[in-house]
């Protein structure tokens, strides 16, 4: 059974056991019988505790292996310890899928991980997938089955169904955000909390949920991202289905990464990492709990955004001002209206309205209620809008009829419209929940609504490009003698690559130099080559402007005193002499990480201040297409810079881009060999005239040593 | 009687008269007086109808010369050309505040406006204050007195009063705002809608708010700052007696400013200035509703933070992983425990908790309640913690235990204690409003308590400097005699102010090169000078690296010829020939500009793409002291290259500032006429080196020309 049959159990279960069972149904063991009972589960119910004969009305077995009849799943509430003996009964029993409440495995230590080993092992025999440990249990609401004792399985009000699927790391916070979700009318399909994910994670439950009919919108609250490969597979699929994908991502600080640690277990990786991941495949991430609430809410009608063109309409003319304002924040376009759109608009709305965007139809349209649906209708027929937000603070009983009028119109239209009811409960709470249980998106602030929408354009607009890698890995070949590749090197690879670097010899002493055949008419630059010395610089390894054999002499030995001095042992393999450039241009970098999650990264930016002061940088997970390359050009701050400022022109961004993709590419290719690369400066030149590196190094993974070895 | 006895009277008025009063009580024109009734004003009511012998139960008036007794407060829910003989009514009842719903005057166009200034001109006369137009009203909420037709004067709940001002240009707004705020639990004192601001003004209101002792939390939506001198009079008044001013100001973005001129005919004025003003004062700025609302309840209490050192307590540990990362975000201390505060609490909580900041107590503390009140007792002794944060998911009646043992102990301490509750209402709402009736500042979710925490914290900790100008005003003296200072007239004021200049000489004509006195073994840059040529490079205006007196020669002509050809009417008033600057340092500028709302502007940056590309400035209301200024430099993203980046060493920050701190002393006494003036660039040297103006330019107030002609 894999894991998604086994999740498919999890939450279909047609017997349950709950081993440790208590009578005491305020007490953690006790509230799991308690819940099913009271939601009238329909399955059968077998209670596991030697000490008892029968437990609300259920007969109780004194263990596992002596209940008659097959089970599905069994939800474990006894102690860490018990575990091994558990995952024996269960096997002799064939359940296959085991819920753990408790904790004491790899969160506690060195022990509780050996013991956590043992368990996985025995249960990976026996063909045995565990939803925890650390986990307050599950939900399914089309079902109304609550597996556990989560405080919002004791509400009054019944569960409300619908395409919200939710996987959370974290137990209190998952479900708690699940019962203030449902008191918005936000229906959902499941809710899995998988705590310490020993086997089972929230990457599992949201791959299970993007091939689940139910769900088509999957939600996670993350500590960690267990599989980077996983995650990234997930996040297609997902696109694939046109399910948004919304993520809830703790541990983004140092110490909010210590604390995950303690809490889950959970190593959280580089939250920078995470962020150009979730841009790159269309994850829309989330900050806090009230913003999951609030973009669920927008997702629920299942409406896309053709694009980000706004138009915004209220009774109060502060709402618009407000919105404009949010508008310019978050980058949608409160359009300018077209003169026959106007026109229309004018004849509906009193003079002392507004018929431009912002539209302020005023409280007129509180009592002749065709101005604002008539308004809306007109707007609807305009193809040059892409989405419509209504504000009022009307409330009462006519308050209550325009939301029914717009949940009319609504229904007859694929344009978003999202809805900002602003007041109190008492005067405008009928209205919303009309909107909520209609699907639209409501919101009480003009803020929220705003925020909505431009996550739903920008899901909406996002395409997810499938770059296939082209190339060949390197890293097994003769090409690999060194574990650290120096500027020669790497030089010549680029140029391979079709990346321009500046004319050179390579020279190992000062002998050398007579039969040099070299240009002096262009001054030179002669660099120390070592793959000890890592910044040449600062080990005074770099002389410019020589320009004669003479000059290049006393360079060569003056390098070779200074390197010396910097570090003894350092091993001088060369002198590369290169033609200085004269061109002017703008210094670029191009650098590759190796993400323990994610693989290779690829990050380029602006060199000096640009990242220095304001660590602009841009990254991606390789390879990227040359757009790919483009976009994460647009999205530096420095971008100014190469489109051309002050009086100066513009770069070669293009050339710029078709570097970062091959270089990507290359990185792509080594199968997570490839450590560390930094092209820099790489210097782009103007309009037409390329890109030209002037330096770079490669660091290779340390396992490339034995490969080095065998060569 | 000045605005702020009107307002005072307005307030608590002992009789209201309501002119144009209607006996539909659903209509704006009949909701006055029903309110009134419904909230069982104490004081006489006079309806005014010619139309009516009675409504209510009240004797009904044709006009306000009728009524018997004297009127404190006039409603008026007539139109706009009916004013005029209104306001004669008003002088002749000796009527002094007067409260306006309808719209029709500036807003719409010339006509209206030229009614309003009537109408004002005769109001002035007669000594009567206007509240309006385009007003739905004003509340005391301690005299449960409701003036108007604001939908939330229709609840069915008692209003609740409390410390908390609020003045408002948006009725719709500013009401829904209130409503929500009242179901949040959060008592106020007055609401007052001021609309189109006609005579009283939102600023008018708040200085009011200053002075009144039922006030101590003032808030405002603002869409202008009718008078800049009056805010910042107003924002000292407030710190002075440590009433937070918190402000929702709208019309931030370009489209939002037109939105509003259209609105109630504000102008907005700049928001990068307004933001730079509320820093440098003290204020509070919020960016929404529910971000003022949030704010306001972290203040309810009166207590203050005496810094950023915060620890947090939480039954969740993912709780705890967001409040780290919330943190970071928010420039929170969330700091190590002493190893005596990490002991006792250890001894405390359950083994398998966390003892470190964020504190995990586990969700043992619901049942053993002391765990928790235990740690917070533990907590408060320590004197290195500065706040305390406790976020739980429990909910029922244990969860309501906790909520009472925490108000009990939040009593006892002077240190502000933030609680999240995240949860169903139907679960947690009961511990959620017994929190709020305590005033202690409860939220949902974590995100809202940091950010209420992180305003707490910037409010308690800022103090606002009030420098006086030194100096004196020079533009009244013969000084002036050009409307533009070109750059030798600069660097002679920068001289007087102990800014050094490099060393140069202003020549007229080639002739002159032979008989200089300069020192040509060092190399000279020639600049020319012109009061019509602002933008020298762009002229071809400076040539550089001139060696000898021929060379000069050269450049002179040079020079002539480029400036003829970009500007052939422009006027050449000489060349100044300078040694060029061989020391190495950072490019940086100090400007001013004349705010029209609040005068003058201080701006400060680095040069070149720190301003183009990252738009990193920084700006205050002139003067600022040395220490303002040194402030201002910190809040620069440039700041570390200042301080030395790249292997460089520090600059001249002190002389720096020095020279900040001069320039904004100057700039603060012309009264207005210096329009402009540009430092630029200004090079900041290695520490203990100075700083050396390069090139400056002086733009004086077209007003300085009569001044220039009268000289």
């Amino acid at each position: 059974m894999d894991k998604n049959e086994a999740i498919q159990k999890f939450l279909h279960p047609e017997s349950i056991a709950i081993v440790g069972v208590s009578k005491d149904f305020t007490s953690i063991s006790g509230k799991p019988i308690k819940n099913l009972i009271q939601h009238q589960y329909k399955g059968n119910i077998y209670p596991v505790n030697p000490k008892y004969e029968e437990i609300g009305g259920y007969k109780c077995y004194p263990s596992l292996v002596d209940i008659p009849d097959s089970v599905d799943v069994a939800l474990i509430a006894v102690s860490a310890k018990r575990m091994l003996s558990i995952i024996d009964q269960c096997k002799q029993k064939a359940i296959r899928s085991i819920v753990l409440f408790g904790s004491g495995f790899a969160e506690i230590g060195e022990e509780g991980s050996n013991l956590q080993n043992e368990v996985l092992e025995k249960a990976k025999e026996a063909n045995i997938h565990i939803l925890g440990p650390n986990c307050v249990g599950l939900l399914n609401v089309h079902l109304s089955l609550p597996m556990g004792f989560a405080t919002s399985f004791e509400t009054n009000r019944p569960f409300i169904s619908g395409p919200v699927g939710f996987a959370s790391q974290s137990g209190a916070i998952g479900f708690s955000l699940f019962g203030m979700a449902q008191e918005e009318n936000i229906g959902f399909s499941y809710v899995v909390n998988t705590g310490n994910q020993m086997d089972i994670t929230t990457l599992d439950v949201m791959n299970y949920m993007v091939k689940d009919e139910q769900t088509s919108i999957i939600t996670g609250y993350l500590e960690s991202i267990p599989d980077g490969e996983q995650f990234i597979r997930l996040a297609k699929a997902a696109k694939e289905k046109d399910k948004p994908l919304i993520m809830l991502k703790a541990g983004r600080s140092k110490l909010g990464q210590k604390a995950a640690l303690s809490h889950t277990a959970s190593m959280t990786g580089s939250d920078e990492t995470y962020q150009a991941i979730a841009k790159q495949y269309g994850i829309i991430t989330v900050n806090d709990i009230d913003d999951l609430i609030t973009t669920v809410k927008v997702f629920l009608n299942q409406k896309r955004a053709a694009g980000n063109r706004v138009v915004t309409i209220s009774n109060s003319g502060a709402a618009g001002i407000a919105m404009a304002d949010y508008s310019e924040d978050l980058q949608l376009n409160m359009i300018t209206l077209t003169e026959e759109t106007k026109r229309k608009v004018a004849d509906l709305i009193p003079t002392y309205g507004s018929a431009m965007n912002p539209i302020d139809v005023t409280a007129q349209s509180l009592k002749e209620q065709h101005i604002l649906t008539d308004t809306l209708k007109v707007l609807l027929e305009d193809t040059t809008i892409e989405s419509i937000v209504f504000q009022t603070t009307f409330g009462g009983e006519l308050g209550f009829n325009i939301c029914k009028a717009i949940a009319e119109i609504d229904a007859k239209t694929d344009k978003p419209i999202l809805v900002t009811i602003t007041g109190t409960d008492e005067l405008t709470g009928k209205g919303r929940r009309y909107l909520q249980q209609n699907n639209i998106p409501v919101y009480k602030t003009s803020y929220e609504t705003m925020v909505a929408l431009s996550l739903l354009v920008q899901y909406s607009t996002k395409t997810v490009n499938d770059v296939q890698v082209a190339g060949e890995n390197i890293y097994h070949t003769d090409e690999i003698k060194e574990r650290i590749w120096t500027e020669v090197k790497v030089k010549h690879l680029l140029t391979n690559f079709g990346i321009r670097t500046p004319k050179g010899v390579l020279i190992n002493k000062v002998d050398e130099i007579e039969t040099m055949k070299v240009d002096w008419d262009i001054p030179k630059v002669c660099k120390v080559i070592s793959s000890d010395i890592l910044h040449k610089t600062d080990a005074g390894g770099v002389i410019v402007n020589i320009q004669n054999e003479q000059e290049l002499a006393v360079a060569v030995k003056e390098i070779t005193e200074s390197v010396k001095k910097y570090d003894k042992e350092a091993q001088i393999d060369g002198f590369l002499v290169e033609e200085m450039v004269k061109q002017e241009g703008v210094e670029f970098f191009i650098g590759v990480k190796e993400d323990p999650q994610f693989g290779a990264i690829i990050v380029c930016g602006l060199g000096g201040i640009f990242i220095e002061v304001f660590k602009d940088v841009s990254l991606r997970k390789a390879p990227v297409s040359k757009e790919d390359a483009i976009e994460m050009l647009m999205e530096l701050k420095g971008y100014a810079v190469l489109q051309g400022v002050r009086g100066k022109g513009s770069h070669d961004i293009q050339a710029l881009a078709r570097a970062i993709e091959k270089i990507s590419h290359f990185a792509a290719n080594q199968n997570g060999r490839l450590k560390e690369m930094d092209i820099n400066p790489l210097i782009v030149l103007e309009e037409g005239e390329g890109v030209l590196a002037l330096d770079g190094v490669i660091v290779w993974d340390e396992k490339i040593d034995h490969l080095i070895e065998s060569l």
